[in-house]
Protein backbone atom coordinates (compact mmCIF):
# COMPACT_ATOMS: atom_id res chain seq x y z
CA UNK A 1 0.00 0.00 0.00
CA UNK A 2 1.47 3.61 -0.88
CA UNK A 3 -1.39 5.86 0.25
CA UNK A 4 -5.14 5.62 1.85
CA UNK A 5 -7.70 7.80 2.19
CA UNK A 6 -9.76 8.57 5.46
CA UNK A 7 -13.14 8.30 4.73
CA UNK A 8 -16.44 8.87 6.79
CA UNK A 9 -17.47 5.40 6.14
CA UNK A 10 -13.96 4.18 7.24
CA UNK A 11 -15.25 6.33 10.87
CA UNK A 12 -18.26 4.57 10.80
CA UNK A 13 -16.99 1.48 10.38
CA UNK A 14 -15.06 1.50 13.13
CA UNK A 15 -17.23 3.59 15.63
CA UNK A 16 -19.28 0.13 14.58
CA UNK A 17 -22.60 2.80 12.36
CA UNK A 18 -21.77 0.65 9.52
CA UNK A 19 -23.61 -1.90 7.43
CA UNK A 20 -20.95 -4.03 7.09
CA UNK A 21 -18.91 -4.95 10.37
CA UNK A 22 -15.43 -6.83 9.65
CA UNK A 23 -14.23 -9.47 12.31
CA UNK A 24 -11.75 -8.15 15.05
CA UNK A 25 -9.16 -7.86 14.90
CA UNK A 26 -9.51 -5.73 11.60
CA UNK A 27 -7.97 -3.07 9.17
CA UNK A 28 -9.42 0.07 8.95
CA UNK A 29 -10.18 1.88 5.96
CA UNK A 30 -11.84 0.62 2.30
CA UNK A 31 -9.44 2.56 -0.46
CA UNK A 32 -6.47 2.75 -1.01
CA UNK A 33 -3.32 2.55 -3.84
CA UNK A 34 -0.51 0.26 -3.59
CA UNK A 35 2.43 -1.13 -5.44
CA UNK A 36 2.13 -4.80 -6.97
CA UNK A 37 5.06 -6.80 -5.19
CA UNK A 38 5.03 -10.24 -6.61
CA UNK A 39 2.26 -11.67 -9.48
CA UNK A 40 1.32 -15.52 -9.91
CA UNK A 41 2.33 -17.22 -12.67
CA UNK A 42 -1.11 -17.07 -14.50
CA UNK A 43 -1.35 -12.98 -14.18
CA UNK A 44 -0.61 -11.53 -17.65
CA UNK A 45 -2.03 -8.18 -17.39
CA UNK A 46 0.18 -6.57 -14.14
CA UNK A 47 3.44 -6.74 -13.48
CA UNK A 48 5.80 -5.99 -10.50
CA UNK A 49 5.79 -2.56 -9.95
CA UNK A 50 2.31 -1.61 -11.59
CA UNK A 51 -0.45 0.93 -8.60
CA UNK A 52 -3.25 -0.66 -8.23
CA UNK A 53 -6.47 -0.10 -6.63
CA UNK A 54 -9.38 -1.35 -4.75
CA UNK A 55 -11.40 0.79 -7.01
CA UNK A 56 -14.99 2.03 -5.88
CA UNK A 57 -18.72 5.62 -6.87
CA UNK A 58 -22.97 6.78 -10.21
CA UNK A 59 -27.24 9.42 -11.55
CA UNK A 60 -31.49 13.01 -14.18
CA UNK A 61 -32.18 17.76 -15.81
CA UNK A 62 -31.00 18.94 -12.71
CA UNK A 63 -30.05 17.59 -9.14
CA UNK A 64 -29.92 19.02 -5.89
CA UNK A 65 -27.71 17.59 -3.29
CA UNK A 66 -26.38 18.27 0.30
CA UNK A 67 -22.76 18.20 1.61
CA UNK A 68 -22.22 19.57 -1.91
CA UNK A 69 -18.40 20.38 -0.68
CA UNK A 70 -17.25 16.66 0.27
CA UNK A 71 -15.61 14.40 -1.68
CA UNK A 72 -18.79 12.60 -3.05
CA UNK A 73 -20.04 16.28 -3.80
CA UNK A 74 -17.34 17.49 -5.59
CA UNK A 75 -17.04 14.31 -7.74
CA UNK A 76 -21.45 14.54 -8.75
CA UNK A 77 -20.73 18.62 -9.47
CA UNK A 78 -18.42 17.42 -11.86
CA UNK A 79 -20.57 14.13 -13.49
CA UNK A 80 -22.97 16.53 -13.74
CA UNK A 81 -21.61 19.24 -15.30
CA UNK A 82 -19.53 16.65 -17.84
CA UNK A 83 -23.54 14.81 -18.82
CA UNK A 84 -25.12 18.70 -19.12
CA UNK A 85 -26.69 18.59 -16.23
CA UNK A 86 -27.74 21.09 -13.65
CA UNK A 87 -26.80 21.25 -9.86
CA UNK A 88 -28.01 23.20 -6.47
CA UNK A 89 -25.26 22.86 -4.05
CA UNK A 90 -25.64 22.90 -0.35
CA UNK A 91 -23.61 23.27 2.20
CA UNK A 92 -23.18 24.83 5.87
CA UNK A 93 -22.51 28.30 6.27
CA UNK A 94 -18.86 28.69 7.20
CA UNK A 95 -15.96 31.55 7.20
CA UNK A 96 -14.63 30.57 3.74
CA UNK A 97 -17.91 30.13 2.05
CA UNK A 98 -17.10 32.46 -0.69
CA UNK A 99 -13.65 30.70 -1.48
CA UNK A 100 -15.21 26.99 -1.51
CA UNK A 101 -18.36 28.65 -3.81
CA UNK A 102 -15.96 29.93 -6.08
CA UNK A 103 -14.05 26.26 -6.38
CA UNK A 104 -17.41 24.58 -6.46
CA UNK A 105 -18.51 26.91 -9.46
CA UNK A 106 -15.09 26.47 -11.02
CA UNK A 107 -16.00 22.87 -10.63
CA UNK A 108 -19.47 23.16 -12.53
CA UNK A 109 -22.16 23.94 -9.83
CA UNK A 110 -24.92 26.06 -10.86
CA UNK A 111 -26.11 27.68 -7.53
CA UNK A 112 -23.95 27.11 -4.35
CA UNK A 113 -26.28 27.85 -1.37
CA UNK A 114 -25.66 27.35 2.36
CA UNK A 115 -28.51 25.45 4.32
CA UNK A 116 -29.33 28.06 6.00
CA UNK A 117 -30.06 30.66 2.72
CA UNK A 118 -32.05 27.37 1.17
CA UNK A 119 -34.82 27.25 3.85
CA UNK A 120 -35.36 31.27 3.23
CA UNK A 121 -38.64 32.27 1.22
CA UNK A 122 -36.79 33.99 -1.20
CA UNK A 123 -34.49 31.58 -2.50
CA UNK A 124 -36.99 29.94 -4.00
CA UNK A 125 -36.67 33.35 -6.80
CA UNK A 126 -32.87 32.65 -7.04
CA UNK A 127 -33.49 29.05 -7.91
CA UNK A 128 -36.22 29.69 -10.85
CA UNK A 129 -33.76 30.06 -13.58
CA UNK A 130 -32.94 25.45 -12.79
CA UNK A 131 -35.41 23.26 -13.39
CA UNK A 132 -36.66 21.09 -10.41
CA UNK A 133 -34.75 18.82 -9.32
CA UNK A 134 -35.97 15.21 -10.14
CA UNK A 135 -32.90 13.93 -8.11
CA UNK A 136 -31.99 14.64 -5.14
CA UNK A 137 -28.64 13.11 -2.98
CA UNK A 138 -29.17 13.13 0.57
CA UNK A 139 -25.15 12.72 2.82
CA UNK A 140 -26.29 14.68 5.76
CA UNK A 141 -29.95 13.70 6.98
CA UNK A 142 -32.30 15.49 9.85
CA UNK A 143 -33.19 19.15 8.88
CA UNK A 144 -31.02 18.95 5.67
CA UNK A 145 -32.58 16.23 4.01
CA UNK A 146 -36.38 17.52 5.03
CA UNK A 147 -35.32 20.70 3.23
CA UNK A 148 -34.06 18.87 -0.07
CA UNK A 149 -37.18 17.17 -0.24
CA UNK A 150 -39.33 20.63 -0.21
CA UNK A 151 -37.10 21.82 -3.24
CA UNK A 152 -37.91 18.29 -5.30
CA UNK A 153 -40.25 17.88 -8.50
CA UNK A 154 -43.97 16.29 -7.73
CA UNK A 155 -42.71 12.64 -7.94
CA UNK A 156 -39.07 13.02 -7.40
CA UNK A 157 -36.72 10.50 -5.79
CA UNK A 158 -33.95 11.59 -2.88
CA UNK A 159 -30.95 8.65 -2.63
CA UNK A 160 -29.48 9.11 0.62
CA UNK A 161 -26.22 7.26 0.57
CA UNK A 162 -24.88 8.95 4.44
CA UNK A 163 -25.59 10.50 7.35
CA UNK A 164 -23.65 13.03 8.72
CA UNK A 165 -25.84 15.14 11.06
CA UNK A 166 -26.22 11.44 12.72
CA UNK A 167 -30.30 12.15 12.48
CA UNK A 168 -32.86 10.08 10.89
CA UNK A 169 -34.53 11.84 7.53
CA UNK A 170 -37.58 13.32 8.51
CA UNK A 171 -40.35 13.12 5.82
CA UNK A 172 -43.29 14.94 5.86
CA UNK A 173 -46.38 12.57 5.26
CA UNK A 174 -47.86 15.09 2.74
CA UNK A 175 -44.77 14.97 0.66
CA UNK A 176 -45.46 11.30 0.35
CA UNK A 177 -48.83 11.37 -0.34
CA UNK A 178 -49.40 14.59 -2.23
CA UNK A 179 -46.24 15.07 -4.19
CA UNK A 180 -45.24 11.59 -4.86
CA UNK A 181 -41.82 11.81 -3.40
CA UNK A 182 -39.74 8.64 -2.91
CA UNK A 183 -36.81 7.67 -1.00
CA UNK A 184 -34.57 5.49 -1.17
CA UNK A 185 -30.83 4.27 -0.13
CA UNK A 186 -27.53 3.94 -2.14
CA UNK A 187 -24.69 1.79 -0.59
CA UNK A 188 -22.01 0.79 -3.22
CA UNK A 189 -20.85 -2.39 -1.37
CA UNK A 190 -24.67 -3.38 -2.50
CA UNK A 191 -24.70 -1.83 -5.66
CA UNK A 192 -22.11 -4.16 -6.53
CA UNK A 193 -23.69 -7.21 -5.11
CA UNK A 194 -26.59 -6.81 -7.24
CA UNK A 195 -24.78 -5.46 -11.01
CA UNK A 196 -22.37 -7.96 -12.46
CA UNK A 197 -18.35 -7.46 -13.25
CA UNK A 198 -18.84 -6.10 -16.19
CA UNK A 199 -21.31 -3.56 -15.42
CA UNK A 200 -18.72 -2.03 -12.30
CA UNK A 201 -15.95 -2.24 -14.87
CA UNK A 202 -17.81 0.12 -17.24
CA UNK A 203 -18.57 2.12 -13.76
CA UNK A 204 -14.86 2.43 -13.71
CA UNK A 205 -13.84 3.27 -17.33
CA UNK A 206 -16.61 5.92 -17.57
CA UNK A 207 -15.11 7.20 -14.72
CA UNK A 208 -11.31 7.04 -15.90
CA UNK A 209 -12.77 8.48 -19.26
CA UNK A 210 -13.88 11.46 -17.51
CA UNK A 211 -10.78 12.07 -15.53
CA UNK A 212 -8.78 11.51 -19.01
CA UNK A 213 -10.34 14.18 -20.32
CA UNK A 214 -9.86 16.31 -16.83
CA UNK A 215 -13.54 16.49 -16.49
CA UNK A 216 -13.26 14.90 -13.16
CA UNK A 217 -10.95 15.88 -10.58
CA UNK A 218 -10.11 14.62 -7.14
CA UNK A 219 -10.78 16.51 -3.76
CA UNK A 220 -7.80 18.33 -2.21
CA UNK A 221 -6.31 15.87 -0.32
CA UNK A 222 -3.17 16.46 2.47
CA UNK A 223 -0.81 13.86 2.92
CA UNK A 224 -0.24 12.35 6.33
CA UNK A 225 2.72 9.90 6.64
CA UNK A 226 1.27 6.41 8.49
CA UNK A 227 3.20 6.96 11.40
CA UNK A 228 1.27 10.53 12.25
CA UNK A 229 -2.29 8.80 11.55
CA UNK A 230 -3.61 10.02 15.18
CA UNK A 231 -3.31 13.82 13.98
CA UNK A 232 -5.04 12.50 10.41
CA UNK A 233 -7.75 10.74 12.08
CA UNK A 234 -8.15 14.58 14.60
CA UNK A 235 -8.14 16.23 11.23
CA UNK A 236 -10.53 14.05 9.27
CA UNK A 237 -13.19 14.65 12.19
CA UNK A 238 -12.66 18.59 12.22
CA UNK A 239 -15.83 20.41 11.20
CA UNK A 240 -15.30 22.26 7.85
CA UNK A 241 -12.37 20.58 6.46
CA UNK A 242 -11.93 20.55 2.90
CA UNK A 243 -9.07 18.40 2.34
CA UNK A 244 -9.48 14.47 2.46
CA UNK A 245 -6.36 12.91 5.10
CA UNK A 246 -4.57 10.52 3.08
CA UNK A 247 -2.31 8.23 4.88
CA UNK A 248 1.10 7.80 2.90
CA UNK A 249 3.01 4.44 3.27
CA UNK B 1 -77.27 11.53 -3.34
CA UNK B 2 -78.80 8.91 -0.36
CA UNK B 3 -75.71 8.01 2.02
CA UNK B 4 -72.18 9.27 2.20
CA UNK B 5 -69.49 8.62 4.89
CA UNK B 6 -67.48 10.72 7.43
CA UNK B 7 -63.63 9.69 6.22
CA UNK B 8 -60.55 10.97 7.62
CA UNK B 9 -60.00 12.23 4.01
CA UNK B 10 -62.86 14.59 3.85
CA UNK B 11 -61.87 15.91 7.70
CA UNK B 12 -58.51 16.85 6.38
CA UNK B 13 -60.00 18.39 3.29
CA UNK B 14 -61.91 20.75 5.81
CA UNK B 15 -59.25 21.92 7.65
CA UNK B 16 -56.67 22.24 4.64
CA UNK B 17 -54.19 19.40 5.12
CA UNK B 18 -54.98 17.68 1.47
CA UNK B 19 -53.25 17.93 -1.41
CA UNK B 20 -56.19 18.88 -3.73
CA UNK B 21 -58.58 21.64 -1.85
CA UNK B 22 -61.62 22.94 -3.74
CA UNK B 23 -62.86 26.50 -4.17
CA UNK B 24 -65.01 27.68 -1.57
CA UNK B 25 -67.49 27.26 -0.97
CA UNK B 26 -67.27 23.68 -1.67
CA UNK B 27 -69.45 20.57 -0.85
CA UNK B 28 -67.53 18.65 1.92
CA UNK B 29 -66.95 14.49 1.67
CA UNK B 30 -65.78 12.49 -1.51
CA UNK B 31 -67.83 9.55 -1.48
CA UNK B 32 -71.50 8.51 -1.42
CA UNK B 33 -74.56 6.50 -3.02
CA UNK B 34 -77.08 8.10 -4.94
CA UNK B 35 -80.37 7.37 -7.16
CA UNK B 36 -80.40 8.87 -10.57
CA UNK B 37 -82.91 11.21 -10.76
CA UNK B 38 -82.85 11.69 -14.71
CA UNK B 39 -80.71 10.59 -17.45
CA UNK B 40 -79.51 12.53 -21.02
CA UNK B 41 -80.85 10.65 -24.44
CA UNK B 42 -77.92 9.32 -24.94
CA UNK B 43 -77.34 7.54 -21.77
CA UNK B 44 -78.11 3.70 -22.35
CA UNK B 45 -76.32 2.30 -19.55
CA UNK B 46 -78.38 3.89 -16.70
CA UNK B 47 -82.01 4.89 -15.67
CA UNK B 48 -83.73 6.66 -13.94
CA UNK B 49 -83.77 4.72 -9.66
CA UNK B 50 -80.19 3.17 -10.33
CA UNK B 51 -78.12 3.84 -7.60
CA UNK B 52 -74.82 4.63 -8.43
CA UNK B 53 -71.15 5.60 -6.78
CA UNK B 54 -68.68 7.78 -7.17
CA UNK B 55 -66.26 5.21 -7.25
CA UNK B 56 -62.51 4.29 -4.84
CA UNK B 57 -59.00 1.42 -3.58
CA UNK B 58 -54.26 -1.89 -4.68
CA UNK B 59 -51.17 -4.71 -3.84
CA UNK B 60 -47.09 -8.95 -2.63
CA UNK B 61 -45.38 -12.93 0.77
CA UNK B 62 -46.36 -10.95 3.80
CA UNK B 63 -47.86 -7.49 4.85
CA UNK B 64 -47.64 -5.39 7.65
CA UNK B 65 -49.64 -2.02 8.55
CA UNK B 66 -50.75 -0.11 10.92
CA UNK B 67 -54.27 1.30 11.62
CA UNK B 68 -55.42 -2.09 11.07
CA UNK B 69 -59.12 -1.46 12.11
CA UNK B 70 -59.61 1.55 9.83
CA UNK B 71 -61.57 1.09 7.33
CA UNK B 72 -58.93 0.84 4.74
CA UNK B 73 -56.88 -1.73 7.12
CA UNK B 74 -60.23 -4.08 6.81
CA UNK B 75 -59.70 -3.93 3.39
CA UNK B 76 -56.26 -4.62 3.49
CA UNK B 77 -56.69 -7.40 5.66
CA UNK B 78 -59.45 -9.13 3.30
CA UNK B 79 -58.00 -8.79 -0.28
CA UNK B 80 -54.53 -9.58 1.25
CA UNK B 81 -56.64 -13.11 2.46
CA UNK B 82 -57.99 -13.22 -0.97
CA UNK B 83 -54.99 -13.24 -2.80
CA UNK B 84 -53.11 -16.19 -0.10
CA UNK B 85 -50.93 -13.12 1.70
CA UNK B 86 -50.26 -13.17 5.30
CA UNK B 87 -50.86 -9.75 7.52
CA UNK B 88 -49.26 -8.59 10.68
CA UNK B 89 -52.12 -5.76 11.50
CA UNK B 90 -50.42 -2.86 14.27
CA UNK B 91 -53.13 -0.92 15.76
CA UNK B 92 -53.06 1.05 19.18
CA UNK B 93 -54.15 -0.52 22.43
CA UNK B 94 -57.18 0.29 23.52
CA UNK B 95 -60.33 -1.18 25.92
CA UNK B 96 -61.78 -3.57 23.72
CA UNK B 97 -59.20 -5.08 22.12
CA UNK B 98 -59.40 -8.48 22.49
CA UNK B 99 -62.88 -7.75 20.76
CA UNK B 100 -61.21 -5.82 17.63
CA UNK B 101 -58.23 -8.49 17.63
CA UNK B 102 -61.33 -11.53 17.13
CA UNK B 103 -63.22 -9.19 14.76
CA UNK B 104 -59.73 -8.26 12.74
CA UNK B 105 -58.85 -12.46 12.73
CA UNK B 106 -62.48 -12.94 11.51
CA UNK B 107 -62.05 -10.96 8.45
CA UNK B 108 -58.51 -13.47 7.87
CA UNK B 109 -55.99 -11.37 9.92
CA UNK B 110 -53.13 -13.18 10.92
CA UNK B 111 -51.45 -11.39 13.57
CA UNK B 112 -52.61 -8.45 15.40
CA UNK B 113 -50.22 -6.45 17.86
CA UNK B 114 -50.92 -3.64 19.61
CA UNK B 115 -48.62 -0.50 18.45
CA UNK B 116 -46.52 -1.15 22.31
CA UNK B 117 -46.28 -4.66 21.49
CA UNK B 118 -44.24 -4.13 18.53
CA UNK B 119 -42.04 -2.41 20.23
CA UNK B 120 -41.13 -4.92 22.68
CA UNK B 121 -38.14 -7.44 21.31
CA UNK B 122 -39.80 -10.42 22.45
CA UNK B 123 -42.56 -9.98 19.77
CA UNK B 124 -39.74 -11.05 17.08
CA UNK B 125 -40.47 -14.37 18.34
CA UNK B 126 -43.93 -13.90 17.99
CA UNK B 127 -43.61 -13.12 14.54
CA UNK B 128 -41.22 -15.82 13.39
CA UNK B 129 -43.73 -18.08 11.29
CA UNK B 130 -44.68 -15.32 8.93
CA UNK B 131 -41.84 -14.50 6.70
CA UNK B 132 -41.05 -10.51 6.74
CA UNK B 133 -43.26 -8.43 5.12
CA UNK B 134 -41.40 -6.59 1.69
CA UNK B 135 -44.93 -4.21 1.88
CA UNK B 136 -45.98 -2.01 4.79
CA UNK B 137 -48.96 -0.29 4.40
CA UNK B 138 -48.49 3.68 6.73
CA UNK B 139 -51.70 5.54 7.47
CA UNK B 140 -49.93 6.95 10.48
CA UNK B 141 -46.63 8.14 10.40
CA UNK B 142 -44.35 9.53 13.37
CA UNK B 143 -43.06 6.62 15.80
CA UNK B 144 -45.58 3.53 14.58
CA UNK B 145 -43.70 4.16 10.62
CA UNK B 146 -40.67 3.87 12.03
CA UNK B 147 -41.49 0.80 13.89
CA UNK B 148 -43.20 -0.56 10.60
CA UNK B 149 -39.96 -0.15 8.66
CA UNK B 150 -37.84 -1.99 11.20
CA UNK B 151 -39.90 -5.12 10.62
CA UNK B 152 -40.04 -4.85 6.84
CA UNK B 153 -37.58 -7.07 4.67
CA UNK B 154 -34.30 -6.18 3.13
CA UNK B 155 -35.26 -4.37 0.40
CA UNK B 156 -39.04 -3.95 1.38
CA UNK B 157 -40.97 -0.64 0.60
CA UNK B 158 -43.51 1.07 2.89
CA UNK B 159 -46.43 2.91 1.28
CA UNK B 160 -48.10 6.00 3.05
CA UNK B 161 -51.12 6.58 2.54
CA UNK B 162 -52.51 8.24 5.41
CA UNK B 163 -50.78 10.75 8.43
CA UNK B 164 -53.26 9.90 11.16
CA UNK B 165 -50.55 10.75 13.78
CA UNK B 166 -50.24 14.36 12.45
CA UNK B 167 -46.19 13.49 12.56
CA UNK B 168 -43.64 13.08 9.63
CA UNK B 169 -42.43 9.68 8.77
CA UNK B 170 -39.19 9.51 10.35
CA UNK B 171 -36.65 6.70 8.45
CA UNK B 172 -32.98 5.69 9.95
CA UNK B 173 -30.31 6.80 7.44
CA UNK B 174 -28.72 3.19 8.36
CA UNK B 175 -32.18 1.30 7.28
CA UNK B 176 -32.40 3.59 3.95
CA UNK B 177 -28.75 2.50 3.10
CA UNK B 178 -27.49 -0.98 4.66
CA UNK B 179 -31.20 -2.70 4.46
CA UNK B 180 -32.37 -0.41 0.93
CA UNK B 181 -35.46 0.50 2.45
CA UNK B 182 -38.00 2.30 0.00
CA UNK B 183 -40.21 4.73 0.98
CA UNK B 184 -43.04 6.53 -1.40
CA UNK B 185 -46.55 7.74 -0.94
CA UNK B 186 -50.04 5.87 -2.35
CA UNK B 187 -52.86 8.81 -3.24
CA UNK B 188 -56.04 7.18 -5.17
CA UNK B 189 -55.89 10.56 -7.41
CA UNK B 190 -52.62 10.75 -8.55
CA UNK B 191 -53.58 6.98 -9.14
CA UNK B 192 -56.56 7.86 -11.26
CA UNK B 193 -54.80 10.34 -12.93
CA UNK B 194 -51.59 7.31 -13.76
CA UNK B 195 -53.77 5.04 -14.98
CA UNK B 196 -56.63 4.66 -18.24
CA UNK B 197 -60.29 4.56 -16.82
CA UNK B 198 -60.43 1.25 -17.99
CA UNK B 199 -57.60 0.09 -15.23
CA UNK B 200 -59.59 1.75 -12.98
CA UNK B 201 -62.67 0.12 -14.37
CA UNK B 202 -60.50 -3.34 -13.69
CA UNK B 203 -59.97 -1.88 -10.14
CA UNK B 204 -63.47 -1.44 -9.38
CA UNK B 205 -64.42 -4.89 -11.34
CA UNK B 206 -61.67 -6.82 -9.17
CA UNK B 207 -63.23 -5.64 -5.54
CA UNK B 208 -66.96 -5.65 -6.70
CA UNK B 209 -66.06 -9.73 -7.60
CA UNK B 210 -64.30 -9.82 -4.25
CA UNK B 211 -68.00 -7.89 -2.53
CA UNK B 212 -69.75 -10.88 -4.26
CA UNK B 213 -68.00 -13.68 -3.27
CA UNK B 214 -68.35 -12.71 0.17
CA UNK B 215 -64.37 -12.25 0.57
CA UNK B 216 -64.94 -8.21 0.88
CA UNK B 217 -67.46 -6.43 3.65
CA UNK B 218 -67.74 -3.08 4.38
CA UNK B 219 -67.00 -2.12 7.75
CA UNK B 220 -69.13 -1.32 10.63
CA UNK B 221 -71.10 1.52 10.28
CA UNK B 222 -73.46 4.13 11.82
CA UNK B 223 -76.59 5.26 9.79
CA UNK B 224 -76.83 9.25 11.08
CA UNK B 225 -79.52 11.44 9.45
CA UNK B 226 -78.25 14.57 8.00
CA UNK B 227 -79.59 16.68 10.22
CA UNK B 228 -77.86 15.55 12.81
CA UNK B 229 -74.17 15.96 10.89
CA UNK B 230 -72.83 17.56 14.16
CA UNK B 231 -73.23 14.80 16.13
CA UNK B 232 -71.45 12.27 13.44
CA UNK B 233 -68.88 14.84 12.84
CA UNK B 234 -68.25 14.73 16.60
CA UNK B 235 -68.55 10.55 16.59
CA UNK B 236 -66.05 10.79 13.33
CA UNK B 237 -63.15 12.45 15.17
CA UNK B 238 -63.56 10.26 18.35
CA UNK B 239 -60.18 7.73 19.30
CA UNK B 240 -61.10 4.09 18.97
CA UNK B 241 -64.23 4.69 16.83
CA UNK B 242 -64.84 1.48 15.13
CA UNK B 243 -67.77 2.66 13.11
CA UNK B 244 -67.31 4.42 10.01
CA UNK B 245 -69.96 7.59 10.37
CA UNK B 246 -72.86 7.24 7.54
CA UNK B 247 -74.93 10.44 6.72
CA UNK B 248 -78.29 9.56 5.22
CA UNK B 249 -80.27 12.11 3.36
Amino acid sequence: MLAAPINPSDINMIQGNYGLLPKLPAVGGNEGVGRVVAVGGSVTRLKPGDWVIPANAGLGDSVIQNAANSSVGQAVIQIAAARGLRTINVLRGRPDIQKVTDRLKDLGAEHVITEEDLRKPETADLLKDVPQPRLALNCVGGKSSTELLRHLAPGGTMVTYGGMAKQPVVASVGLLIFKDLKLRGFWLSQWKKDHSPAEFQALILTLCDLIGRGQLTAPACSEVPLQDYQRALESAGKPFMSSKQILTM
